[in-house]
């Protein structure tokens, strides 16, 4: 893997580990049509190894409706019971995921789309909480990053959707950010990594609204003054961002080179760092 | 691959190939959910080399029932719209195939399931008839016995959903007999392949309703004799099992090793030969 250097060369610093980026796109991308293909389009152009994650889109709470079976929220997020958890298997590992390789496919990426199920590649859990039952939500015990770098080494793309299971044969509905974080981490065993967490705002804001309050730097002290009190009260940052910055400070902590926020159409500019917010760990 | 032998019996005899099993199963057992546990539970402890190939079930029509999508068939063939084939994609790529897939996990086996896109594994066109537009129904092209072998020789099991793409960035419903049979044929050149075609019924029956009208042994003259003209007039053989069993000649024809047509429950038995209708060629 990298650059083959001398005998001697490889003594005095460790190899060159080859690049893997690891990308997330959010649900307003998916459930765009024209969006979606134009991302689709300048990720297929990335040289190297890569990862996609998708996310769910409106599509599965359209689908729920159409099949009136009733959505519950708490504290805003989606509980999974056993028909929400039939939906979000159909809607993201059948027709999301497969859509998406097979445009991934006609632009000249051999691309592979997968559930955690597919080869165990991401083992999870029944979410255990003290107090309320989220249903058939997953979260993540391990990464197989034998068998994923296993296909990158096959020059493919993977295209992860958002479900995972237990190796007891039970799906789980699992969060698309926090499957991107693990898989980067898991990664970076074998390759130096960097995730893009991509969706429709210019970065993490200083005020959501406004595309121009973009904070291009994000380091731990920062996140610290900025994101709101345990108890919710205050903070700038809009509390939906909370949980992907608490994952791109994990990946961090855990090997990940660098993790970037932005928008989605300005892919290339994220990649090379000129547009986004960069989280550093510092 | 296979034994060993000296360097001098290798010229004596070609080396053993190893044994594959391609096994399709069809939507009656899918939709029984004991069936199919109790199937997949046979399935996954044959040893060696397998597929599964599954169908749709009934589940696909109840989910276009619930969304008011009309089914349209023509000569008892179901017309594959963009609302029907979303629909399908769905089911079958993403409902039973994962389900499928971590029951196997769950059983020791290392699933991965795959619908043609993922890694270019089956390619197709979109059906040209002269006279009936199927919709966005695939007719095979190309299997890519590659990258499946490849899988297969790290022991995963691979599960074939029948969903196919043209790497246009189309995905197509494809028939599973017919995927089952196409990938039989392309890994012969990497394995001594048995195709099974497992359902409800005890094999090729004489009375499609006595299952002890049995055909133990179908070659192609009795299979000439016993069809209807091509007119449909006539014949004693069920006109559902006739495209199964042109399947079933055309992978004979074409190097696969040994055809077996009979009930899902009994498959221990229809892989060792004692129960079900073998195909033969001659």
């Amino acid at each position: 893997m990298g650059s083959a250097g001398s005998f001697i060369g490889n003594f005095e610093k460790p190899p060159v580990m080859e690049k893997l980026i690891v990308i997330k796109i959010g649900g307003n991308i998916i459930d765009d049509e024209i969006k979606l293909s134009s991302f689709l389009k300048n990720f297929s152009s990335i040289e190297g190894k890569k990862i996609l994650v998708h996310g769910g889109g409106k599509l599965a709470t359209k689908l729920a409706e159409k099949m009136e079976v009733k959505q519950t929220l708490v504290d805003g997020r989606r509980i999974t019971d056993a028909e929400t958890l039939r939906i979000v298997t159909m809607v993201y590992a059948g027709y999301i995921n497969k859509n998406i390789v097979a445009q991934l496919q006609s632009l000249g990426n051999n691309a592979i789309g997968l559930s955690g199920a597919d080869g165990n590649a991401i083992l999870a859990h029944k979410r255990n909480h003290p107090t309320i039952d989220y249903g058939f939500a997953g979260d993540i015990d391990a990464v197989n990053s034998e068998f994923i770098a296993d296909l990158l080494e096959k020059n493919m793309t993977i295209v992860f959707a958002p479900i995972t299971h237990d190796n007891k044969g039970q799906l789980l509905n699992t969060n698309a950010d926090t499957i991107a974080q693990e898989v980067a981490k898991a990664l970076t065993v074998n390759y130096e990594t960097t995730l893009i967490y991509s969706f429709e705002k210019a970065g993490v804001l200083l005020d959501v609204e406004d595309d121009n309050s973009l904070i291009k730097k994000l380091d731990w002290q920062y996140y610290q003054q900025l994101k709101p009190s345990p108890s919710g009260v205050g903070g700038k940052i809009f509390a939906g961002m909370i949980p992907k910055l608490d994952n791109a400070f994990t990946a961090l902590k855990s090997g990940v080179k660098k993790v970037i926020i932005g928008k989605a159409e300005h892919l290339d500019s994220l990649i090379a760092g000129m547009a986004g917010t960069t989280i550093v760990n510092e």
